[in-house]
């Protein structure tokens, strides 16, 4: 019950046990084009361009901005947490000029700060996180597209720890490329990154795009444009493999994409819209629940993640000896947190297959629990009452 | 029966299915320490820094490259195939000074060749595949380490496809970096890269370290030296995520740790020995059968890989429509091929849990079979027996 990685669906496990196939066998491709279908309504777009990239979430991340921007080219950064700095962490290696409009810990951008830093320096692309886990804040995309548009600049969104918990809107909010993890609201394991990319941002892409050597047969071109900074990573490459060419590049990672599959499966089938209320009821239950033992949630309340809340480890509790004792006594995992937050929140989770109301009731049981071993002199019992009653809404 | 990636041993297949863990959890963390020490043996190397790049067999080979080698470094490619051109294409990314030593496909290059090489192009690093599927040769490595050494190069070794199935020797050979993949021999599904890394190579790569920004404290210094090109492939921050100081990169894969190391222990448990054995004989009674049949194999006796054949299409032979019979009437996979060799031969393999001589048996059988409904005579039945006489050696 912590920010993620989370227990997986128990469908998606046993879709991880079935047999391999080739990664050019009819059955085996069949399989890729059906995750292309499965994640389009999961990220909210038509795009044809819709696929796994083989790695975990950060993998799926180096894609977009590495295939997006060349070195030199400016990039804007909307910046409130660790996953914000991520981003300018893996620019920085790509060779960006990096601006970044910034939000303290615990708020969000607004969109009018967003809209002079756009003018201010006039960037090829902006990238932006969707849902902090770090900060268990949501940055608001309405709109954010037309004013990329209107400065002629890409956009990217890091939906890694919101895809299938919160609404992913690619089309409507008009953004390039988005990019998600499994592991998180998706309800699998790590190691796999869906990624959609908009018509303009493939045309952009294709624009830079090589054959290798290796495959490249009598008739073919070498490419054109300068190369993109990674091969690993080259969706120009990517998306040759995940089309009808079927051009070799990686070995598709077939397990993983076996796990894909089932989670997009069962997201689908549960429905988005049932699916999006079930994280939001999990969210208020656990809230209302840390709330009534008296504690204090972290950050802006406005802009709360659904799926992960940031609460103050209370004065006088050592945090740490709080989660060995969830861990140790009752097997449940919250999280720690990162950088200026480290020793002063938790961030407990329910997402996936843990945004479940009786998995929120047992965490908040057993803090109370441990809570109590600490000393620290709490109402007992009103967590979960005030949780049940805040899951109904 | 292709080139891989294989069937995966059943035993892989439900480790996968074991629910998740959190990525500190000392569970997990357990497991990560446990494939450190598994893979040593498989890897011949005492290297501490043995672990996992989250990524398939080629996120691996880019990992090490890009984290040993900074924009104009020069570096010396050992070049007789599609993998050894692979090397190439990734290290223009990363803007290395390439040069090359080849041998046309269906051979390997010779010891003095490299070592002429070396003195010719002073390279401050060696690149070089062990075993190349495009053409099925293995590449001699004993001595390597010792010529590089003598010249200050470091070296690396992609050994996707022979780890597990032929004797990889880091330590004997000396070599620096050493990575592979699970989908060939080691007979688990791709998307995981086992890595060793020598000492002198992670003092090269630590003079290199940072850490990231939104996991700094106030007593953690940036970093020192030219950042790493790529975030994700960053091996400073992978190891110390790997080591004792947890520090937090990318989300460790869960499911594919498990496949590694369930990998392993099959390995480990069959005896390195034996399993090289075993692959050798699927190897003999492969190459056995198919000559019988009258087939011709591609390349250089003496140096083919143990555990995938080439064979030429024979004359008259629609080599894909053999491919397709042999997939539909018999679920039965064989390999086509790349580049120069497109149309020109087949790639059959036995490796993992598919080297066994009833699977070889059965691969002639069907085969057999294909051929004469495409019209190509052959004495029937004389395959099995020729293959069941190699097996036995």
């Amino acid at each position: 019950m912590g920010p993620g990685p989370i227990n997986a669906h128990p469908r998606v496990l046993r879709a991880m046990s079935a047999d391999l196939l080739g990664q050019f066998d009819p059955e085996m491709t069949a399989y890729m084009n059906q995750v292309m279908a499965l994640y389009r309504p999961i990220f909210g777009t038509a795009n044809p361009w819709t696929f796994l990239v083989d790695g975990t979430a950060r993998a799926g991340i180096e894609a977009a901005l590495v295939s997006l921007v060349s070195p030199g080219d400016r990039v804007l950064v909307v910046n409130f947490g660790r996953f914000g700095l991520l981003l300018t962490e893996i620019l920085l290696r790509i060779g960006a000029m990096i601006a970044t409009v910034d939000a303290p810990w615990g708020e969000v951008v607004s969109m009018d700060a967003i809209t002079a830093a756009i003018e201010r320096t006039s960037p090829s692309l902006v990238a932006c996180v969707h849902g902090d886990t770090s900060t268990t804040m949501t940055q608001p995309l309405e709109g954010i597209g037309a004013l990329c548009r209107a400065a002629g600049a890409l956009s990217y969104v890091d939906a890694t720890a919101t895809i299938g918990g919160m609404e992913i809107a690619a089309d409507r909010w008009d953004v390039d490329i988005v990019t998600g993890g499994l592991q998180k609201c998706l309800g699998g394991p790590s190691g796999s990154a869906p990624i959609t990319v908009s018509a303009l941002a493939a045309e952009r892409i294709f624009a830079r795009r090589h054959v290798e050597q290796g495959i490249r047969t009598a008739h073919m071109a070498d490419g054109v444009g300068p190369r993109i900074g990674s091969n690993y990573f080259d969706l120009a490459m990517i998306m040759d493999y995940w089309s009808d060419k079927r051009l070799n590049h990686h070995t598709e990672a077939t397990t993983m994409l076996y796990a894909a599959r089932e989670c997009a499966r069962t997201v689908l089938e549960e429905g988005l819209g049932a699916r999006y209320a079930r994280h939001a009821a999990a969210g208020r239950a656990m809230a209302a629940g840390l709330q009534a033992m008296g504690l204090s949630l972290f950050g802006d309340d406005r802009h709360r993640m659904t799926n992960v809340a940031g609460v103050y480890i209370p004065d006088g509790v050592d945090g740490e000896r709080v989660r060995t004792a969830m861990r140790g006594q009752f097997q449940i995992e919250i999280g720690t947190a990162f950088g200026p937050l480290q020793g002063r929140i938790w961030r407990i989770g329910a997402m996936g297959y843990n945004a479940m109301l009786h998995k929120v009731l047992l965490t908040l049981g057993a803090l109370e629990a441990c809570l109590a071993a600490e000393g620290f002199a709490l109402p007992g019992g009103v967590a979960i009452r005030a949780a049940t009653q805040a899951w109904e809404g």
